[in-house]
């Protein structure tokens, strides 16, 4: 039988955070679920866009441009190429929408780099 | 100055049900936003998946293997190629995530086909 992904009870199996879970894919795009507290890295996703959308907390992103705040039931794409640093006083759970294989850390690399996870995903290989 | 998306606002402008707005773009994707309520057409896409987050209400999508019953926060993805027609007995406010250009008939066309819709995108062309 089909089934549903709650994102919520999802989000309750995450004990990390900035470590990115693959729940669902679509084509060969992942969504996947975050939890993140306190400030990342600046980097950039050379070949894509990203998408956050904020599920619980208050999540900034940083961008050379300014800041974009997002609230619970908010979204954000970083277009490809766009450095961006997220930071969060408290906890945060997002969700993240990209195409398959992109490293959380984008061209920057380095010790944050999340290891791929997607098993919470119901069809986790 | 970069702007957040937020869902609810957005779909607190849409008027028409079964017309869904385009509200951002990630890659060749699109994220709309759109108000359901009784039963659409059975129909496939042939070529992409497409995923339906509910934000409001309870959708069932009705698949020939049973239905997929949504509850706000929860996501399905229909894979491509499954016939699917959804179903709401209130009205449901919804995310719909697919490549650009599918439309919401997929292979089976008729009227219920939706003319495109990006008014509400920041970006709208």
């Amino acid at each position: 039988m089909p089934q549903p992904v709650d994102i919520v009870q999802k989000l309750s199996l995450v004990t990390e955070q900035w470590s990115p879970k693959v729940v669902a894919r679509l084509n060969d795009y992942e969504i996947k679920v975050v939890k993140v507290q306190g400030e990342f890295v600046w980097h950039s996703h050379d070949d894509t866009d990203e998408l956050f959308l904020v599920v619980d907390g208050v999540l900034t992103i940083q961008l050379h441009d300014g800041d974009v705040v997002l609230h619970p039931g908010q979204l954000y794409v970083v277009p490809k190429g766009v450095e961006h640093c997220p930071i969060a006083d408290g906890e945060v759970h997002a969700v993240l929408i990209e195409p398959s294989g992109v490293a959380n850390t984008g061209s920057a690399g380095g010790d944050r780099t999340a290891a791929y996870d997607d098993s919470l995903s119901s069809s986790a290989r």
